[in-house]
């Protein structure tokens, strides 16, 4: 709602206006600028509010965090583009520059801006008053069909939401692609803007934001292990879009077959119709344990610790019985099932994501429409009234707040399955990913992390030991093991006790973690620094690589190499 | 059969005998020995021939390939035990020692041995002419259960057939447990005995041979390569045992429900009703790549290379219909599915394995009761005329030459199943190993290796680059979905090409493994020596560990580390 809102207001001031012959600075190559004069043009305002127009989508920037590393990562190799880094020092130094007319700069009308929606013509954006050109961006970028949506408008509605953009480096960097001033009729503004944040549920202060719009957070690492199932309010939270407001009395879940044509509406009553199915599944991000990649070598994104991982016990209609009612029937696994959420950007495009068709109609899949979490109905965070719980795979495709279900033959073809939540070589960098080389991901693989103690920590030794605990799972209902952990650097393994995990599954049916701890012995009048490492195998005899250096990615994911922390024995 | 005749001629031997004082040396711990005097026993011999008793097994020792290398790893610990070990230099050195009537050492009637077949009294076991006390070195091993067997009984007619005893390490080892001479009369010897290795089959001269009896032998790694398809003449030979020989007419499947109760037999024919099921899937043994964990530290065991693997399209019965025509339902799944070879040891007990029902019944796991490959009937070696295709799963689980099938609540109880073919942290040695902790391995991690180059080869650059060459496969269906390769220790990865795989399986159903090659750019003028690494990703993004030495256990199974060549550029 509140998107179309914003184009009518934007279009509204595409009145009638004069061109100039404008200094055009490149901000792609950082090379001069060449003159051109072209005639007066004559524009008239759209039907305005609630009009479904091309020019929306038109106007409409993804700028999601994978941009963002992008656009960072390759202006801070080129110096002669660093001019502003090097000038501006802090973020109100660098909002300053971004409120002030350039005066070497010439001025374009919104008009102008809005005719350089494609490469042949260029491409502009505009941010409060400045004029952007990121023609040399777009072709570079992973998820360039979604940059493309950018092109002739203002991004400000869209940063209004994507809040981490609020940062010097992101805002320097845009700064560096100034090639003009807006004329200041042709503003965006977003102080009246809708306030898509005004709505956020209250959060748990023991979980630790990474950012708070979207609100993405994490509990310490030790709060993990005091019990199998976390309590709903210590479970990481890992929003892309600012949470829905949902009432449950006209909630409504459409669901589409594209394969026949068929189509209806339920509402939350009629879920509730269906056996209630309930199973204990492990969550887990794709980034989970990123910053211990980035140590290896940056990555723009979340730094999530060990802790974008919670185990919970979740009941709701099993997807499979509800599917057979859209008449798949279980041979039937050829395709895909699409999860769309409630949860819009601002061009109303919705969370998305999906699964092989064939894991929603194993009834050994155990994937369920949820409504409830550890005996409760879901809270907001957690995609309040439903969502899906998929188990065994990642967090990502797990939609919340869900909205549609679509059988298809395709994926989702959502920025989040098809540019992001992917894995590549090391040696893959923003310059040679193909996005289209890697599956998305679903099963995730083996990890442990060590929860307590944590790196830094001063340890006492008691009766000649020292405590540690931690929790193992591994994707696709592959069972853990064993864990093993080191403090010599893999001289001599311990084996951890399996102190808690799901009982009496089938085997590839085991979807919760493990919890494990393990008394490790310190050897007499020992003191100083010590590394423990730990690594967990799984029922396939799969374990953790080694080090993060050979799994390192470009995104950052599905980073599951040995967990290690340094302490002192006191 | 021929167990039996071997048991009839061995109680044949036990007539009425004196026995003498004798002085008893212990083999366990090197010790002296200690006096003492029995009265007189008298013995009647039992039926004979044919006749079912439990002398059976208490004169059968099962020395598998695990209890030889234990034997000989504890031996070698200990000094005062070398004393035959620095005697001897060759095998014919050591085989003399054992033809040798050892006049230090006191004479047993074969009815002396057979009383000590119990730990209380001691375990003794006769071969050739000597006695042997292996009281100590029983309840150390593994298999303990399975070396109970031995208690009081000629090991003769075992290592008969386990023929890798004839070596000098065991034989010398054997020695050292000596503790007397066994009556001339009471030698069993096996001159006569039917030779259960006289009707192997003929095998192609590319599969080099680990061992000849049986037969265990894999082709070279750069024969892999050449066919998506392994030639059913080059695929790897893993026998426990003699080849038995099969009449299709006269062949018999045994079927049994121990849940229903209910059992029928049926015939080769009955099998062909069933429709035909065709899955390509790689089948590895659990020990390939063996010879490379060895080199962090020995274990014993066939030194596999990287070729104990094979790729080929098997054609033959769903499990899943005939145990739905054996009243098992899809829903049933809590239980396993036994499997028996018509291969058997001296006791008559046949190869055995089991796999958890849920994968039986599951009609995405293709199981399938094989009667083709590559469109051919079984050969010998492979299973003729039925074997079990378990796609995904450790080869041993693929059990040839199909006897007996069960439905049960229990795992197989065969040394295979319980004793072997599992994998423990690197610290678990033959003291502290139990065997129940860990599960029979299934589904196989992730793996790749590089088939050519082989290690010590001198390259030519051509136009630049070195071409490498290998497969990658994982278990539980899991695809192959990247192989990363580097000639510089991981600085840079060079992701190779899969040129060939399985096409158009659904998810998890991806059972064949994928050949890859990669051009990897060598820089002008370079030469000398490089080591080439590669790894392979899978869908659930699962990798290889770096290393076999956080990996290594003492079975020497699942050695899916990095493959790694040392090559020289010319």
């Amino acid at each position: 709602m509140f998107a179309r809102q914003i184009v009518a207001r934007h279009r509204s001031r595409l009145l009638r206006v004069s061109f100039r012959a404008a200094s055009i600075g490149s901000g792609g190559d950082g090379k001069a600028t060449m003159q051109k004069t072209t005639p007066l043009h004559q524009h008239h305002q759209s039907s305005g509010e609630g009009s479904k127009d091309t020019v929306l989508s038109a106007t409409a920037v993804i700028f999601g965090g994978s941009l963002l590393t992008y656009l960072i990562t390759r202006k801070i190799k080129n110096d002669s583009e660093q001019i502003y880094a090097k000038e501006v020092s802090s973020l109100d130094e660098i909002r300053k520059a971004h409120d002030t007319v350039r005066k070497d700069l010439p001025e374009y009308t919104m008009d102008e801006v809005v005719q350089h929606n494609a490469p042949a013509a260029g491409i502009w954006v505009t941010y409060g008053i400045g004029v952007y050109d990121i023609t040399s961006f777009v072709p570079k970028h992973p998820g360039s069909d979604k940059v493309m949506l950018a092109a002739g408008g203002a991004i400000d509605p869209f940063w209004h939401i994507f809040q981490q953009h609020n940062t010097k480096e992101v805002l320097t960097l845009l700064e560096s692609y100034r090639i003009g001033n807006l004329r200041a009729d042709d503003v965006v503004g977003t102080k009246d803007l809708h306030n898509p944040w005004a709505a956020e549920p209250k959060r748990h202060p023991i979980l630790k934001a990474a950012t708070l719009k979207p609100f993405n957070a994490e509990p310490p690492a030790s709060v993990l292990v005091d019990s199998f199932l976390t309590p709903n309010d210590f479970f990481y939270v890992r929003n892309h879009l600012p949470v829905p407001e949902v009432d449950i009395k006209s909630y409504e879940l459409e669901l589409e077959n594209e394969k026949s044509g068929k189509g209806k509406v339920i509402r939350f009553g009629d879920l509730l119709k269906y056996r209630k199915h309930t199973v204990t599944a492990t969550i887990m991000c794709g980034g989970n344990r990123r910053s211990e990649m980035m140590e290896i070598k940056p990555i723009k994104g979340l730094p999530w610790g060990p802790s974008a991982v919670g185990n919970a016990q979740w009941s709701g209609a099993r997807l499979c019985d509800v599917l057979r009612d859209m008449g798949v029937r279980e041979g039937d696994e050829d395709g895909h099932v699409q999860f769309e959420g409630l949860d819009t950007d601002p061009t109303s495009t919705p969370y998305g994501a999906s699964i092989p068709l064939a894991k929603a109609m194993d009834p050994r899949g155990d994937v369920i429409l949820a409504y409830e979490m550890n005996g409760q109905p879901l809270n907001r965070d957690h995609g309040y009234p439903v969502r899906v719980i998929v188990p065994g795979v990642v967090g990502s495709r797990n939609v919340k707040w869900l909205g549609k279900i679509i059988v298809s033959r395709n994926e989702s073809s959502s920025h989040w399955q098809q540019n992001d939540y992917k894995s590549f070589s090391p040696s893959t960098d923003w310059d040679t990913v193909d996005f289209k080389s890697a599956p998305a991901i679903q099963n995730m693989p083996i990890t442990s992390a060590i929860c307590t103690p944590a790196s830094g920590e001063t340890l006492t030794v008691q009766d000649g030991f020292v405590t540690v605990k931690g929790y193992a799972w591994s994707g696709g209902g592959s069972a853990v093991i064993r864990v093993d952990l080191t403090t010599d650097g893999g001289k001599t393994w311990f084996v951890a006790n399996i102190d808690e995990t799901e009982q009496g599954t089938g085997p590839g049916r085991h979807w919760s973690w493990s919890l494990w701890s393990a008394k490790i012995p310190v050897k007499p009048g020992q003191s100083g620094p010590i590394a423990i490492w730990s690594k967990a195998v799984d029922a396939n005899y799969n374990t953790q690589p080694e080090t993060f250096a050979n799994i390192w990615n470009l995104r950052g994911v599905v980073g599951n190499a040995y967990s290690r922390v340094k302490v002192n024995i006191k």
